[in-house]
């Protein structure tokens, strides 16, 4: 599964050297990864790898933006076959959630990489971060207008909305933890939970 | 705050090296800091580091030992106060999002670089993470067991629990979110609906 996110990395050689690139910065960090070490896993030379990403840099862009336009478009299908808050919310977070446990090592790579991004890169990556974002927050905010989420804390239920679907990728392992599908539907149920019960809780809890 | 996680590191030449360490890693990843700017940054020659800590991964031990204790402390006493499972997880969950928020840098640097420690370093930071999740598991399962939490999917709130607490130190911003005080007590109140509210969501949101 990790390797269909780069499925559409053409040509050939360009697809190996960004798998090769996120299996080494997996294994040791951006900063402590070499070209040299990325073209010899690759199967390149240096020369060979310098027609396709003239620097890691362009290495952890490709990356970064393949994965974060997969990790959108993800998303953005999943609620687009919805109406409802309610519905579109559950889809988001099914969708966010799955995406993030079935590519954790290239999201985790990412994720603990975004620093390492040139000014310009990130301003990219941000867009793509600001859009899947939004995507959520639109539906929450019509949620509320509509009265179906109850919340009076729907900014600490977004930061957590959003946080449970990232760290996925942190803690994610394949054959020990629940299925992407088990796991995707139980988080989207929590969210709900969290958009409709936390209001409530609050008076309860403290 | 940062700080004072460290205050009991003596003497003051290891304390500076050990923040100094922290500094680095942050910015760089452990693999990539040199143990010469660890050095410089803490105004020691690499001899006068030498007493202190002989190698970057004694450092790194120091800095990922006393933080796990010092982040089950802060869980452990907040418990304390305590009789029941309801009462018992808020505590837990408001103590340890407020850690990881105050000391989310040095928090950050750990999450990021556990695959670094050597198996022994390893093996003994993974006892203080087993008797810090132990601690909220076995109060959800008094909760479950009283009827208080009525969730069918308690092994999917226990992971949304721990990963809340622990992706705050990945986006955590000190003037930017709310404070550490108020997120904590949010977050605890969702747990708690969490542990409550997901067997009834389960029907409806699906």
């Amino acid at each position: 599964l990790e390797a269909t996110l780069w499925a559409e990395v053409e040509p050939d050689a360009s697809r190996r050297l960004i798998q090769a690139a996120v299996a080494a910065f997996s294994e040791h960090g951006y900063e402590a990864t070499t070209t040299g070490e990325i073209a010899d896993r690759a199967g390149l030379s240096p020369a060979g790898m310098y027609i396709h990403y003239p620097s890691k840099a362009d290495m952890l862009f490709e990356i970064a933006s393949t994965a974060h336009a997969a990790a959108l478009a993800a998303v953005e299908n999943a609620v687009q076959r919805h109406e409802l808050p309610t519905e579109r919310v559950h889809a988001f977070v099914e969708a966010s959630v799955r995406w993030h446990a079935e590519h954790h090592v290239a999201a985790r790579v990412i994720q603990s990489e975004l620093a390492a991004l040139s000014p310009e890169h990130f301003g990219h990556v941000r867009r793509l971060r600001d859009s899947y974002e939004r995507l959520l927050k639109r539906d929450i905010r019509r949620g509320l207008a509509d009265r179906v989420f109850t919340t009076d804390a729907a900014d600490i239920a977004i930061l957590a909305i959003l946080s449970l679907g990232i760290d996925v990728a942190r803690w994610y392992r394949a054959g020990i933890h629940p299925s992407p599908e088990r796991l995707g539907a139980a988080y989207a149920d929590l969210a709900l939970v969290m958009l409709e019960g936390a209001g409530v809780r609050a008076e309860v809890g403290t």
